[in-house]
């Protein structure tokens, strides 16, 4: 785990409150998760029998996994409460809730603690540590949640960063338009990081509990460079080839830098639940991003789009370029992506979030 | 609660583990915790039935509350840890352990995240949160232990910073030496506060769990003015006398400064577990301080105790006088100390630890 670790306590979200930072600059995330509440609250009544899964404590412990600073996660675990509240009306005894707060410990757990909302029906914990590894204690929560994590992988496959390798993702952040090995080595990084999540919520999700997922989707067979985002990674390439060519960073620094996030189709985390075993698939189902990638984009649609993509990968840049760089990149990503509008409008922006809920055995 | 949680959080230990950190500047706290290591495993051994706490979760929570930034209570939580454990030994399954650690939501927890033992045997969140106040769901925790924190009152009294009061503290920091009137609203305040935490831990602590407090005491009707720690109060008023005659700061700004911090006799503490109700006493007992405060003082002594001192009440000269003044105030307070190393070596210093132990009937 030490090189795991290594890797990924240097992924937090942007920290604090000012006007770059994760908690002002999640609005994409916020509409995502918005998608969700219709379909979770459905899950929450129909498929787990809360009375019986806190029968012996009368507390109902909620985690939200990589919840970075708030406030998503504060609207999502609330609707959560509600939901559970509603389906146990028949009883008179109101369980106390409990929500486990989890990210990496370098997350700034000191924002999402000062922003708690003060009038909260829960009580509220925060958890250091990678959900790649046990976080919680055995059989100890009844439901899990996580938007917008699990498609950052535990670090950029090793491959893709060796010269001697097929998979050597030269002059390229991602796997979008890159060769098929590189493909490859995402896919299997992804499929050890997701077996290894399952495991350790299979331990920490008691019998009848709920897991949900949010996270980067995509249609089975369809290849990444169809996709809007793409776009988006290929700029972010040429960007850094620019500066370089300015003698802004190096080769070396263009090279190893590559951006650990991979979209899964709902097949192949079908067969990873499986292969698992101690999950039933209750939901599973691409669905649409938020409106505002729908509709003709403008100007100001890719602004706001890159100041969330600045506010979600800016820690990646500012460990491998500097912090002295960062404004720079992103405002020559900005430009690049302004001049590409239509590129983008025309490319496939459907059904790119997968949302799966499956029920520990 | 509004206004006494806007004061609490104004109190937390200095954060980082920079040279004038908590996190580094808290040996007096550790000396004081590791006298009780082997009163705790005592404690453990006899007065609690650890295999039927757990008999329905097999996960052992453990709260510490007012943990500041570490590393004084991963030492204590690992010896609980370990009490627990032999305890348990003859049994074959071995509990999970979640520790739950509690401070103010503006106490560091970045860093006591980033600092938590990476080879621990026990999952680890943090619960933000004044312990005046409910912070862990009903029947939630099997041991809480406090070391150090519930000698601070939430607040300091009213009366002592009301002008047309007879308990009005003008010219001084503390009930040390104060009037009558004074020592009576510091007694109250503490007596107030100590309901709200008995009352909250009653409703945490599952039957048959334990409660742990070491804080600061004295024995019942010695006047504070006899301890060594009231020498340091009176010297730290002279010191803003001082400033205040240097024009450093205002005549006001020295009236409406005083620490909220009380000294509570066995008999005091006794009567209000009784009010309460909850709790049987299994312990109770002044212990004598640190080895180091007991031998002949040297100037090095001197300053070791108040770097201790800043750290401690390092961020409630910060809310009053501002940042600038903190190293003058200090330092003004260190050499005015030194010429003091007689009296202080001749005033009373032991039994000045507070330490009871209660069990949840």
């Amino acid at each position: 785990m030490g090189q795991v670790e290594i890797v990924l306590n240097s992924l937090p979200m942007s920290g604090g409150d000012g006007p770059d930072s994760y908690s002002k600059n999640s609005h994409l995330q916020r509409r995502s998760a918005s998608l969700l509440r219709e379909t979770i609250d459905k899950l929450i009544m129909e498929k787990i029998d809360a009375r019986t899964l806190i029968s012996c404590t009368n507390t109902f412990h909620i985690a939200d996994l990589g919840c970075a600073t708030g406030p998503n996660t504060f609207f999502l675990v609330e609707d959560i409460i509600k939901s559970v509240d509603t389906s146990l009306q028949s009883n008179s005894t109101k369980p106390d809730f409990l929500v486990f707060f989890n990210d990496l410990p370098s997350n700034d757990f000191n924002t999402l603690f000062t922003s708690l909302p003060p009038d909260r029906s829960y009580f509220a914990v925060g958890v250091p540590g990678s959900f790649y590894s046990r976080i919680l204690p055995q059989s100890s929560v009844h439901i899990v949640l996580t938007v917008g994590a699990t498609h950052w992988l535990s670090s950029v496959p090793k491959e893709v960063l060796d010269k001697s390798s097929k998979a050597w993702n030269k002059g390229k952040v991602h796997y979008s338009n890159a060769s098929e090995e590189v493909v490859k080595a995402y896919e299997e990084q992804f499929g050890r990081d997701m077996e290894r999540f399952l495991e350790a919520r299979a331990k920490e999700i008691v019998s009848g509990g709920l897991l949900v997922v949010g996270m980067c989707g995509i249609p089975l067979g369809m290849p990444f460079s169809n996709l809007a985002d793409s776009i988006m990674y290929n700029s972010m390439a040429d960007v850094l080839i620019q500066m370089q060519s300015q003698g802004l960073i190096s080769e070396e620094q263009v090279d190893t830098f590559n951006v650990p996030i991979y979209s899964a189709s709902p097949e192949e985390v079908a067969v990873l639940v499986e292969k698992n075993g101690c999950f039933t698939v209750e939901f599973m189902e691409l669905m649409d991003p938020t409106a505002w990638l729908k509709r003709p984009m403008d100007v100001e649609d890719v602004r706001q789009w890159i100041v969330c993509i600045k506010a979600t990968m800016g820690s990646l840049f500012i460990n491998h370029f500097g912090d002295h760089l960062l404004d720079d990149i992103f405002d020559r990503l900005t430009t690049k992506l302004v001049g590409l509008t239509e590129k983008v409008e025309s490319s496939y922006r459907e059904k790119v979030m997968l949302f799966f809920a499956l029920k520990r055995k």
